[in-house]
């Protein structure tokens, strides 16, 4: 299952903040375009909770179009024709990175399960740092990334401030509130509740906790639309049953189209995603604090960076709210960096900068075309 | 198990609006204070989607204060040296009225359980005014709720105009938005994704679906508090193990206070709620658009209303948003209704009108005490 997707094996392994060493390490990803000679035109996009390695491409499980497909590729806004990108697959995810679905070691076939260590974003963040230093990449033009995927981006902005040039954290913020931790520890017990859950050994059981999944899902993604957007969407409008009646008195049965679109929203997650994963990585959400990180002052996580920043919210997103992004601004321009803040007017939620935003394209279009002309790349 | 609570019952049974005729129809509730020999000092007031009748006294089962127990009391906002309160748990709970927990005749001793016909906020109003008639009140001083209660608010005032003097719906709306829908859904699927909930017929299997119904009211919860308010609680507090150390490592094991306290409401919840009781109330729920009973035009519902309203919200209420309190209040405004609209400058999400907010306690004295002047009463 592993060998299906492209990776890299890091014998060495990685020391995990938990204290644990991680060997081998498994590094899965996809890249678009050409890297220059001088490796001068590499951006790493960081993908979100339930997001993959397959942004620009059809996915290899469901056959869907890659998830950012809309702003990854030949004359996108992330532009394949000019820039080489590389998209990971989060430590802790189920796409072929090390995770609860690989294998313990060489020596060890076994899967990790939920005996997978804890991982934080920082964690996820070396394991792409020594994957672009295998590349040959010395400086990342940018890194770019919304939600978890800004988390990312965060962190390395942190961790390596010499090795990137600019950086677009959108949707995101530099810790996770407690509303989050709270939503994400409903959807862990959501799958604990499951009785195919089998304390994470549902593998070796041959089966799978989907319902637990499932409904994970379903609440999550009620947190990633406006409440504006779910009314446009469906409002009350009554899902008509195949009889042609309505289902009325039916108490149990499918009703209101929002909670069919849930429904099938929960269920086309499951065929493609690894409960142990989801656990892992809201985890790694949840631990998530770059103030905290450093002494309680967020703008020392980035003293004297030479990084350009660009700083993107949206105006109904209640799960990563604008004031949260703000204060990532004001942080970075305690810390003398170069930022930008852009919020964009949308009534489409969290979600919005996965859905088809002409502002988030030209916000982006316009960022990195003058990151590029600052960075002197002749592309 | 429901001879514990008060109750009368009707043996005349009522037309359920799914068409049921519901025989026989029993009515738990408590009342305090005194009636007045002219029956004119009557202030019900109705319960939200997981409280009880049990408003101004110990609950019999966890032996907590009466759910407004800080409302509702001798000289307090709601008083009963004053007035004589009657709180009925509504059709389709747990506490002694008809529901899923009672039996389904004189005949036929075995329990509702899931085949209890579906309910509405109407068809809770309809029992609600027989057991009025009942105790020979002809008109009700005041009906008070907040939201499911507020929800039943608005259904007397639409359906007995000429039964109520003064009604007061609070952190209501009067319909159920797309989200909340969408919130009610995923807690239903995380009680049927419990192996214990046997398709609804847990109690003859002797289970509970104990955990879904935990993840449900934590989800639910969630829903209750405003960011504000888990952030000011909890924040990214982390709970100190026994041991005394941190629990960094432990991946699912309690981390943060904010998680420990959802586990705790979802776990007491368990232990006074019933799972198909919650099914049956939140699709009643659902359900609820009293602009569309009346053709689209919620105005019309209170046309030519005699009763004096007063509607009351909170700022940081984000499951019935102010938005909807001003929608209901401009409706009730065009049908020429007497209407006072009181927005409440609270950060603590929607629980505020459960809370210690003296803003609120303020507000229903001085309607109560106005409205007490305009009726006549000599109390």
């Amino acid at each position: 299952m592993v060998s299906e997707h492209d990776s890299v094996v890091f014998d060495q392994g990685l020391d995990l903040e938990c204290g644990v060493h991680l060997s081998p390490l498994r590094v899965a990803y996809r890249a678009y375009g050409t890297l220059a000679p001088d490796a001068s035109n590499a951006i790493l996009v960081c993908h979100p909770l339930t997001a993959d390695q397959y942004v620009a491409e059809p996915h290899p499980l469901t056959g869907k179009p890659g998830w950012w497909a809309r702003m990854v590729g030949p004359g996108r806004p992330i532009d394949t024709d000019r820039f080489f990108v590389i998209c990971v697959n989060v430590l802790g995810g189920c796409m072929g990175s090390s995770g609860p679905c690989t294998a313990r070691s060489h020596d060890d076939a076994t899967l990790w399960g939920t005996e997978f260590p804890p991982v934080t974003i920082r964690d996820m963040v070396q394991a792409q740092a020594m994957l672009v230093e295998h590349l040959g990449i010395t400086r990342l033009f940018a890194v770019i990334g919304g939600s978890m995927g800004g988390m990312q981006v965060l962190q390395w902005a942190a961790d390596f401030p010499e090795r990137v040039f600019a950086a677009m954290p959108i949707a995101t913020a530099s810790f996770h509130s407690a509303q989050n931790i709270a939503f994400n520890e409903v959807s862990r017990q959501a799958i604990f509740a499951d009785p195919d859950w089998h304390n994470g050994h549902y593998r070796e059981q041959g089966a799978v906790p989907a319902r637990g999944l499932a409904v994970a899902r379903m609440m999550a993604h009620i947190t990633y639309l406006s409440e504006e957007a779910l009314t446009r969407k469906f409002g009350r409008r009554i899902r008509h049953e195949p009889s042609g009646g309505i289902a009325r008195g039916s108490l149990f049965g499918e009703m209101f189209e929002v909670e069919s679109y849930l429904r099938h929203q929960g269920s086309s997650f499951v065929r493609r995603f690894d409960a142990n994963s989801y656990l892992t990585i809201t985890r790694a959400m949840d631990y998530f604090d770059l103030g905290a990180d450093h002494n309680g002052d967020l703008s020392s996580a980035f003293a004297r960076t030479p990084i350009r920043f660009c700083v993107v919210s949206f105006t109904s997103d209640w799960l990563f709210p604008t004031s949260q992004s703000r204060t990532l601004a004001r942080a970075l321009n305690r810390a003398g960096a170069n930022v930008s803040f852009v919020e964009i007017d949308s009534d489409r939620g969290h979600d919005a900068f996965l859905l088809d935003e002409p502002d988030l394209d030209r916000t982006i279009r316009g960022f990195i075309g003058g990151a590029a002309e600052h960075a002197g790349l002749g592309i």
